[in-house]
């Protein structure tokens, strides 16, 4: 044991890191979003943790929260990563891949991006530096097929349903119903209306009015027929004659209303209630173009959206002139992991993976433990031998406190039984390595 | 299409990107290295991708390479994150982890890391800014059974060979039998040889010789002693004897002698040749003090190691006042695959994982066609719906393109018979998505 002085870690706040117990699950959540995203036929892709600043700042409106990179001994003559900052989103990284790699790609592109990302934010609840994020998107040259805005909801549903968590909604809107009902009432500048509405949640109606009738400089009735769309939602196309109803006209909006009817009628196998249409939902960002979605808590919808996205109508302008339309959704891994670990909600796993542990009966009979262990691998099971030669106690303690389901008993004989012990159930038997199955 | 100016994006040196078709394989490859290890019951960790900079620097020898994190507009109250620096291994995060959780842990905490680390260095060939480390290592109070020592080549063998990758040898050697061979010579500073020695590969045998009978002070009797251990290598316990032969003696160089066949005695069912004791092999790292390994191309050996490791004594003595003592190695994945990426030495997987994509008939069929896909899914096929409908010979072009294997037909009329062309071979005939098998 030297002598030097010890330094005391510390959690770096804002950098979340899991127990293996915990982390286990994690790694099962993201295997389940992983081959969620598959069956559906996106393609993985990762980039790399960094991008050119120019890049990263090509939309120039969220500087603030880069890191950028400092060697800590940089050589004098070699600036050639002075440039270089962390993503802070998949999109842009999505953007420059698809620009840079164009003639290599085989469009409609369908992929899928699961990658951790990073924001020198300050850290607050549901706010981290680094987290996980999981993005699906369907790129094409010039048009994008409605169907793939009936998709992502499915996608999302299909993935969402299979993870362990509180209930929650899919809400559905379309950028084309606000931005043509505003028109329709005669508002000059729908953009202004649509990012004020996306603070509904926030701020409340009065909130809203307030501003609309104010900044935005609509009329007192404007801003009510603006609210009254906004109190509309519901599971099926019935939605868009409610729209109908209170008879404002555009031709935009009746496109968006059209595209709307679509999604929900594509979607309308799915449990009632779990994608609902909330003409209330906005998506802030000027980026989107068409149908919107946002999945919130039940029980927490103040949390946030612990998955959204939309269509855009120009993924890459900043780095290629060719139009590139797309629809994707991003599932917020840590944002909803994180939180259920802090409410003590997620369950943990397993702390090891071992299916098996074979346990030594002597030094003698070692060799013939690790062959059992080899045949149990091969047969699919994960399989360890117990390290040293010690009482069964103290093997099947070991076994026990790592919550191994199964110990194994090799022969003290060549040619002798092997037998198994349930660590469940406490039960053991006779077993053939070469047949037994886990379970019986 | 807006008329902004366009920034045409770069590759940026260092920081590997692949096409689909090339991520798909890495991907696998990552799939396999992580079920390799959990076969034998390791456990996922994972740690942030920044550790504060008195524990990356703890150890104060790698300060040049370490890259620091600086907010682009950094507030000017808060520098809680002005100390933050990407980790440039695996090793230095376990350790703080290890001591920072010690009470939650299990020991022999046996885990498994597999991340990206970053090292601000000039890139050169086989060296990244950016790359994937898959680690594997077994931590344990005071002491961790020699089983390891000989668990741990098992575990690189069965990985290594379940990869499409050129032929390679996992060297072993123990750190004891060299430092007890050059105490049993006289030699006072044994780690200055065995820095030496671990440049053999590079600089040739008279050029150790110079060194060693030079700046080391050998006489040249101890330095022909210490090239003729290096020469000894073979894939069984023979090599111990041989090393006996030289007339060495020292208590040191009996212990590490008999840790080393062992070891080779453990894994003497293995394929001969696949893993061979080499007493040239020294990993320079003072951290070493036991078994060392390392694993490196046949046909380019001066690539230098694809996979290494090997036992230390204090993984966290600078985090933890306890002993900790450790073996494992790690796989370098974007050192390997980036090498046959460049020399064109990776079969380019499937561009998407989609099984089956399911042609759209016509329009009135398309939710049939929704029904068909649901089910394959269910079933477990990676399953797509052509996105539009579109005459057949342009549906089947695009699963053409896409490399899919099987394009499906569903009924034009309810109660129809669906059919199933596999686009390999060309046929296609009938066929039922209750028990279709995908390869009928």
């Amino acid at each position: 044991m030297s002598e030097q002085r010890v330094i005391r870690p510390t959690p770096i706040s804002g950098f979340p890191e899991w127990l293996p117990e915990i982390r286990a699950v994690e790694q099962r959540w993201l295997d389940h979003i992983r081959s969620g995203f598959e069956r559906y036929g996106f393609t993985p892709v990762e980039t790399p943790s960094v991008e050119n600043l120019d890049v990263l700042l090509a939309k120039g409106e969220t500087s603030q929260e880069v890191y950028t990179l400092h060697r800590l001994q940089a050589d004098a003559g070699d600036n050639s990563d002075a440039k270089l900052g962390l993503h802070f989103d998949l999109t842009v990284p999505t953007a420059r891949y698809v620009a840079q790699h164009f003639n290599d790609l085989t469009f409609p592109f369908k992929r899928y991006q699961i990658q951790r990302v990073w924001r020198g934010e300050r850290p607050q609840e549901g706010r981290f530096r680094e987290f996980t994020q999981c993005d699906i998107d369907v790129i094409n040259v010039d048009q994008v097929p409605l169907h793939f805005d009936a998709e992502m909801p499915r996608i999302a549903h299909e993935i969402l349903s299979g993870l362990d968590i509180p209930s929650w909604t899919i809400y559905v809107n379309n950028r084309k119903v606000l931005q043509g009902f505003y028109e329709g009432l005669g508002i000059a500048d729908p953009l202004a209306v649509i990012r004020t509405m996306d603070k509904l949640d926030k701020i409340g109606g009065e909130g809203v009015r307030t501003i609309l009738t104010g900044e935005v400089g609509l009329s007192g009735e404007q801003a009510d027929s603006c609210l009254a769309l906004a109190r509309i939602s519901g599971g099926d196309r019935s939605v868009t004659d409610e729209v109908d109803k209170l008879g404002v006209r555009s031709e935009l909006l009746t496109e968006g209303l059209e595209e709307l009817g679509f999604v929900l009628d594509s979607l309308s196998d799915l449990p009632s209630g779990s994608v609902v249409a909330d003409l209330s939902i906005a998506r802030g960002l000027d980026y989107y173009t068409g149908t919107v979605y946002e999945a919130a808590f039940d029980d927490d919808p103040g949390y946030g959206s612990i998955c959204a996205g939309g269509r855009y109508d120009d993924l890459a302008g900043q780095f290629i002139r060719r139009r590139l339309p797309g629809v994707g959704f991003s599932i917020g891994l840590t944002r909803i992991f994180a939180k259920l670990v802090a409410e003590g909600r997620i369950e943990a796993g397993r702390v090891c993976p071992t299916d098996v542990m074979v346990a030594v009966p002597n030094a003698q009979r070692r060799e013939a433990a690790l062959r059992t262990a080899a045949r149990l691998r091969e047969r699919g099971f994960n399989t360890e031998v117990y390290h040293q030669v010690a009482k069964f106690g103290k093997q099947i303690q070991y076994a026990s406190r790592k919550g191994i389901p199964f110990v194994w008993f090799p022969p003290l004989d060549e040619g002798g039984t092997h037998e198994v012990k349930d660590m469940t159930t406490g039960e053991q038997g006779e077993a053939d390595p070469e047949t037994w199955s886990g379970t019986d």
